[in-house]
C-alpha cells in the first residue's frame, strides 16, 4: 500500500508537472504551435513517454482549461451562500478572483486566449462553466441592487462585464516579479470597483 | 488619370478587403493555423493572386495592427491637447476607445490575441505603441488627480489597468449584433468607472 500510495503520488505529480509545463508553452508560443514533443522536450523525457500521462495536446488543454474553471466555480458557489452583505460579496469575488489568476498566471493566460482550440465538445462545456460563472456574478450583483447597495441605473449584466473586464485584463499585465502583489491589486481593484475613482469630497 | 486614379482606388479597397478578411479568420482560427490559402479563398482569388497585394502573412498581421494602434495613438494625442477638464477627458477617452474598439472587432480581437505571432522588429514597434498610449492614459489620470478631481488613494497606472481592463474586455463578449450598442456600452463604463457602482445615497 505504501508504495502504490508513493507511485500514485508520483504519478499525479509527474501530471502536475505536465500540465504546468505545457501551460508556460502554450502562453508563450501559442496552443497550436506547440507540439508534444516541445512539451517532452521542456519536462526532460524521452520521445513517446510523454503519453504514459497524457493522452493527447487537446487532453492538456481541456485538463488545463477545466482546472482552472472548476477553482473558479468552486468560489463563487461558496460565496453565494455565505451570510454576508453584497457589497462584502463583491469584495471578496474580486479578492478571489484575482488571487486564482495570479497564483498561476500562465494558466489563467490559456484559459483565455486559447480555449477556442478546444475541440468543439469539450468547448461547449468550458462555455457553460463561464456562463455559469457569469449567472451567479449577475446573480449577486442584482442582490446588491435589489437591497439598496448598488446603483440600479446601469444593467446588471454590464455592470458585471466591467467587473469582469477588471479582474480578467489582470492575465494580460500581471507578472509574478512585477511591482505589484496580487493583494495589492485586489485591494486597490476592489476600491475603484466598488467605490468609483472619482473624488467625493 | 482618372484611369490611374479608379486603379488606385480599387488597389487600396481591394488591399483594405484582406485585411477585413484576414482579421475575421485570424480570430476565428488564430493567426498560426490561418493559411494564405484560406485567405484568397476567402476573398474568391486565384492562387497566387494575393501576392499582388500583399508580401506575406507576417505584414498581413502587422498591417491590422499597425492601423489599429495608430488609430488609437491619434485618438489620444488630439484628446490630451484638448482644453477640457480631466474627468471629461476620460469621459471622451472611454468612448472614443470603445468606439475604435467596436467598430473593427475583428481587428480588436487580433490586435490583442494575435500579436505575439509578429516578427521580433514589429513585436517591439507595438509594444511601443502601447505603451505610448498607456502613459497618455495615465497622464490625464495624474492631471485628474493633481487636480483634485479623482481620488489620490490609488496608483494612476493601477487606475489605468483598471480602465484598460473595463474597455478592452469588450473584445471579447462584444457582438455587432448583440443586445448592446457600441454607444450604451461607452455611456454605461464612463458612469461604472467614473462614478463607481457604490449607491451613494
Amino acid at each position: 500500500m505504501a508504495i502504490s500510495g508513493t507511485a500514485t503520488r508520483r504519478y499525479k505529480n509527474r501530471a502536475k508537472e505536465i500540465l504546468e509545463v505545457a501551460a508556460k508553452l502554450f502562453r508563450e508560443k501559442g496552443f497550436k504551435s506547440t507540439s508534444m514533443q516541445d512539451i517532452s522536450k521542456a519536462l526532460g523525457l524521452e520521445k513517446g513517454a510523454i503519453y504514459y500521462w497524457i493522452k493527447n495536446k487537446d487532453q492538456i488543454l481541456y485538463l488545463l482549461i477545466e482546472n482552472e474553471g472548476k477553482e473558479f466555480l468552486k468560489m463563487i458557489n461558496k460565496l453565494v451562500k455565505e451570510n454576508c452583505p453584497p457589497v462584502e460579496k463583491l469584495k471578496k469575488f474580486i479578492e478571489n478572483h484575482i488571487k486564482i489568476m495570479t497564483e498561476n498566471i500562465d494558466k489563467s493566460a490559456v484559459f483565455f486566449s486559447e480555449y477556442k482550440f478546444l475541440p468543439e465538445k469539450w468547448k461547449k462545456k468550458v462555455i457553460n462553466f463561464r456562463d455559469e460563472y457569469e449567472s451567479m456574478l449577475i446573480y449577486i450583483i442584482k442582490e446588491g441592487q435589489d437591497k439598496g447597495f448598488l446603483r440600479k441605473d446601469v444593467d446588471p449584466k454590464l455592470i458585471a462585464f466591467a467587473i469582469l473586464g477588471v479582474i480578467n485584463w489582470v492575465y494580460i499585465w500581471f507578472s509574478p516579479k512585477g511591482k505589484y502583489k496580487a493583494e495589492e491589486i485586489a485591494k486597490n481593484f476592489s476600491e475603484i470597483i466598488l467605490n468609483g475613482i472619482s473624488n467625493r469630497t
